[in-house]
């Protein structure tokens, strides 16, 4: 099952297209991955005080199916695919709340795959993840 | 060859974490592909007043591999890889132009490929680019 | 009374100073704007289908008391001061929900007045808001 | 005389109403403030390993003038109205390159006053700026 968060589209989403520019898809993938962690007990600013180390994105896949408007309403998922010591896995989508589908078939205007590693947070070099995490996590 | 634009790293760049937010980047990629068309004496602006069309971001993959930081000063290429109807795809890098590596081996902060269609832009639906757009990007 | 907008802050919002970058305030700001509005029935992206005419930022003046950082809770409020047949004008606040307080004395983290105009879509000009628009906001 | 910095508008500054985000003149600004620093001798990344402090902005007061949109060309001033130990004000505008006019009557998109206070970084409390600093500045 997938994590779901809303996100309403606001202006400073839009571009002069009349669309979601497409770099604001990873700030609502951020957030959703984010409420992800906060729902597991995960507060990312708490962490990082404790153990030193921070989450950063190592590599995304992202494909942008239909463009979403002004006060359009997306349900933004967050789903673990893999978690390992140096980095996890999510499969993320940006989904219509706006447009009524079937049950089941959402329209999708964003999806794709993210790639996160843990850093220490002075050096941003790899380091390995708390396991206490890796357990929460998975 | 690839087309070459300078970006600095500003306050607005930059997140918590004291790097560049991994969204920006596309900010960057999108800035560098929009100079790169006007090298070739097309502007956005111009052609969706005599076309009717504009280019949307269909798909990206993009891997970071060096966290950017404040004052930073990158070099953002833009490749042309394929060129069709209906869509074009771009190879672009994020270089460190401020730390110093022997000639041809520039330091990669972030680096992908860009997929952009062709789209009316009232309807936003996929349609045929026009052949001189074409016939001026190859 | 003041309407009220949750608002959280995420790894987007803020710099590298660790605290939330100026203009994000004015991103929050609109956002309540924006959820005022709807809560009157008013829909910009419906409004502007119907009237051809969007509201416009035409002034601001905010002070900037105490920095809100990652993870923090915000709630920022929307109190109309004035309007007129040309222009608006709010009052807004971003208070912190984060850290507790005696009730009616939340922690101002951000505040100011914004005034805004009503302009026809197309030529970006002033012009007389819609009788009906400016019934309900008052 | 006031110090100048060129900024151009991209589809990441705009928003639906085919204008500049009126947010993101403060990103604009914030760009030449950092520019005309640097100018000056002073790089903010390296003032705050060295001295501990950060400048953070306290206040502003902008009006907005004339839209700006995709495209255009814009040149944004820093001039320093008023220098003390605890902060600073500079009068700030971003005007128009792309819309020509007489010599010395540029038209104005979007002015203001800005006052930055100077913060200890680590605990954001107002500090007294580096006598050095102050005197560059002035």
């Amino acid at each position: 099952m997938a994590f779901e968060f809303p996100v309403r589209i606001y202006w400073e989403d839009t571009d002069a297209g009349g669309i979601v520019f497409y770099a604001n898809y990873l700030k609502f993938f951020e957030r959703a991955r984010t409420e992800w962690l906060r729902s597991l007990g995960i507060g990312q600013q708490a962490l990082r005080e404790r153990t030193g180390g921070i989450f950063v994105v190592s590599e995304t896949a992202i494909k942008y199916h239909r463009p979403a408007r002004l006060d359009d309403q997306l349900v933004v998922t967050a789903r673990l695919q893999e978690a390992g010591r140096a980095s996890i896995t999510l499969v993320q989508q940006a989904l219509s709340k706006t447009e009524r589908t079937p049950p089941g078939n959402a329209l999708v205007h964003c999806e794709g795959t993210i790639r996160i590693g843990w850093v220490d947070a002075a050096t941003l070099r790899p380091a390995r993840m708390p396991s206490h995490i890796l357990e929460v996590l998975k």
